[in-house]
């Protein structure tokens, strides 16, 4: 196992040392419980986002945190769910008394222990509402979830609802602004290479020099299909297709095209499968009104990448431009 | 070869379309020759500022163009310099009648390209000065080199000569900065694995599952040595403990502190490398007071970290803070 590390067990707990000093300037980091919060949190009066996962996705969740998008984040180790007392924690640490919005992604010990932390707050009287992602279109469950895996959509989720609540929109509204986006996204994902999960030491799944794994999970779990290695066109056509059929996105709609990276994909192959991802858009009658390109929901080391696509109306065109100043997304400030 | 293009002949070019489809509003890509420049460009009275060279290390040099950063940038084909008439070009284009800075790694042929540029806008009456990057601490000489390479400082260079040229600085004083600043800053890198040129179709050498290379250039060129593999912490102090030493940094200096990612390397082990090189600076007595984490001059998929340190005083750091708008760096805007 070739990584940048110095023990399994301390791999969460480092990386947060690291992100302690790197961005002093604008988050505070937690260490027991682990959470990453944004410095000048609370802010009276605003709705606390909140979300977490797994690590190994960095930069999401704590690379997320910031003015315009999260509050705070919860890391769980590598690939595993934070705990209840966790999301508790930090999202005491960043009530402004307008209530709390969990965003979380669609696996089930996620979901279980968002669930408890909510419950948690409700008995301190906090208000907390919840938001899943569940856009990947390759499976409808999975080995982690009932229903589909939530993935791509949720790095544009939390820009959109951060900067909503930045707006001073209300709990209720920001849900319902959730579920709007919830409904309008879709993701699908492949692999090159599988991920190592630093405590189990070997990869996750193998892939013979000729092959790749169509519609993985950001875990390195199974997708669709095993197919053989093909061009960046036919690739992106192979993940194009589902999520453009399934919503269905129809013709004339304006769209934000997210091509992402799983980890260890550089970005000048990024480029060029946003290129055919945008031609094949295109040729659906979609417009691509707003983009973004680079590694930003990953699976460790993984080579691959996913495609995320959201229909964009103006307000949420309006929010995706609103100002955010996070380490791993910041415009306008 | 496992890699998201679709042939070896056309990944520059289709990386230039997917870039002129995702930054059209703020860059301008010229196909005949290559290169890519602002869109507002020329910029009447500012010092235009280009740089270029093989492509392979992206985010540098083309998503470095923007405001307060490069205003033009020639991709070569990859890992190979680019030729004389897209520099030639690419300035003509950018040229606001302040003359031109061409900020070059230190690799024969980019130098001599670059030179060759130079000659060819004097002769059409255009200033050009030109300044070096040769801060890899590693070697003396190189299969690519007279002299040091150029590498992580590159990357700082161009953010803080940038922001100088959208203070309205002469050429000559912008010269003078770029010297001083190459005076101030070293880097060291290594890897973990190799990288593949697409047109040569296998690694460019070959690492054992135990072994990493200490003191690897941007393009996959032997290093120092061979050693075995290491811990996180034991990494960096191999290339922090070579960095102070050589300028030397003297206890008691700022400096800008730069973890980058070879292109393969997750930003979880970024943050963990980080953390040790804070600790290492801060034993030498060094106040870290800005930093810079992630891939930002990388050689295609390989695994593997880069550090630079640079010193930096109020002008530099003030430079440093300046808004900036590129794909790849972006604040204050």
């Amino acid at each position: 196992m070739k990584k940048l590390i110095n023990s399994p067990e301390n791999v969460v707990r480092e990386e947060l040392e690291g992100i302690a000093l790197a961005h002093a300037d604008r988050l505070r980091v937690c260490f027991d419980p682990f959470y990453i919060a944004r410095k000048d949190a609370p802010t009276k009066g605003k709705v606390g986002l909140i979300s977490g996962g797994g690590s190994g996705h960095e930069p999401l969740h704590g690379g997320f945190v910031g003015l315009g998008m999260l509050d705070a984040a919860c890391p769980g180790h590598v690939f595993t769910s934070p705990t209840p007392d966790q999301m508790f924690e930090a999202a005491k640490a960043v009530n402004g008394g307008a209530g709390i919005l969990q965003i979380v992604k669609n696996y089930t010990g996620d979901v279980m222990n968002f669930d408890l932390a909510a419950d948690m707050l409700r008995e301190e009287s906090i208000e907390v509402a919840t938001v899943l992602t569940d856009d990947d279109v390759a499976v409808q469950d999975s080995l982690y979830t009932a229903g589909r895996r939530g993935v791509g959509l949720t790095v544009l989720m939390e820009k959109i609802l951060g900067a909503a609540a930045e707006k001073g929109m209300s709990l209720g509204q920001i849900k319902d602004l959730g579920e709007a986006i919830r409904a309008s996204g879709r993701s699908m994902g492949m692999a090159l290479t599988p991920c190592t999960v630093p405590h189990l030491g070997k990869p996750s799944f193998e892939l013979k020099e000729d092959e790749i794994e169509v519609g993985i999970g950001i875990h390195g779990e199974p997708g669709r299909r095993r197919a053989a290695l093909a061009s960046a066109d036919e690739i992106t056509a192979m993940l194009m297709e589902p999520i453009l059929t399934d919503l269905p996105f129809k013709s004339g709609e304006s769209i934000i095209l997210f091509v992402n990276g799983m980890g260890g994909t550089p970005l000048i192959e990024l480029y060029i499968v946003f290129r055919k991802a945008v031609q094949i858009a295109e040729k659906h009658g979609l417009k691509v009104v707003r983009n973004l390109v680079g590694s930003y929901i990953t699976s460790l080391e993984m080579a691959g990448t996913s495609i995320t696509a959201l229909r964009a109306d103006d307000t949420v065109v309006g929010l995706w431009d609103a100002p955010v100043n996070t380490p791993g997304l910041r415009w306008g400030v």
